[in-house]
């Protein structure tokens, strides 16, 4: 099993790059593209349960596009193999005294890298 | 790519099974063992975050065992050709109203299914 192969992690930072300039943007379409079009794709969010493409779908369309600026605090990528990586980072945000945390699993399919799983959450101070 | 092979999935379900046992048994060797030993391991934990094998092991060993227990709501895993996988859950436990949800990223290495990647928290009711 080959770790952080040069190529293979440009391709994701590069794609978490991607994501990460369309969430704050807003670009829904985009967003949309980087996830797996498929029942079995999931994205727990910090006030939410998606399971499904279509669920996370119709949840980016209806949010308010405000206060999605947000700053990376630690981003920790890691890819295995050619077609396989985890991407996490730590963040935080206005408004919002917690620390953010966002897991994402991509996976490289014939048309690309996509987000198959995703956690976003605010880590408890107690 | 091919989607939930019958083989893999029934590897991932077995030891996804025996992490969850573990972790309420609070069988720390075994859960250290089901852990990537890799400084990339990382596990964003509900009061956490943990970068590396070494903090996860260190913060295991200092966590106190009650309260362990832990009621799986939803369960959903997916893997991705042999060697990738991933698990989400929601989960309830004894004296917190909130939802809990647990991603894991699983890759097969040599030795074996080992999880590279955790996030675990609990969802905001606002």
């Amino acid at each position: 099993m080959d770790i952080n192969l040069p190529i293979t992690l440009q391709e994701v930072e590069q794609a978490f790059d991607a994501y990460e300039k369309a969430l704050v943007g807003n670009d829904v379409s985009r967003l949309d593209q980087l996830f797996w079009n498929d029942a079995n794709t999931l994205r727990y969010g910090a006030t939410e349960n998606l399971v499904g493409y279509d669920e996370i779908r119709a949840f980016r369309l209806q949010r308010p596009a405000a206060n999605l600026v947000r700053t990376v605090t630690s981003r920790h990528v890691t890819t295995f193999g050619t077609d396989f990586a985890v991407a996490n980072i730590t963040f935080t945000k206005a408004g919002e005294t917690r620390v953010g945390r966002q897991t994402q699993t991509w996976v490289k399919f014939a048309d690309g890298w996509h987000v198959v799983a995703a956690h976003v959450s605010w880590m408890d101070g107690k």
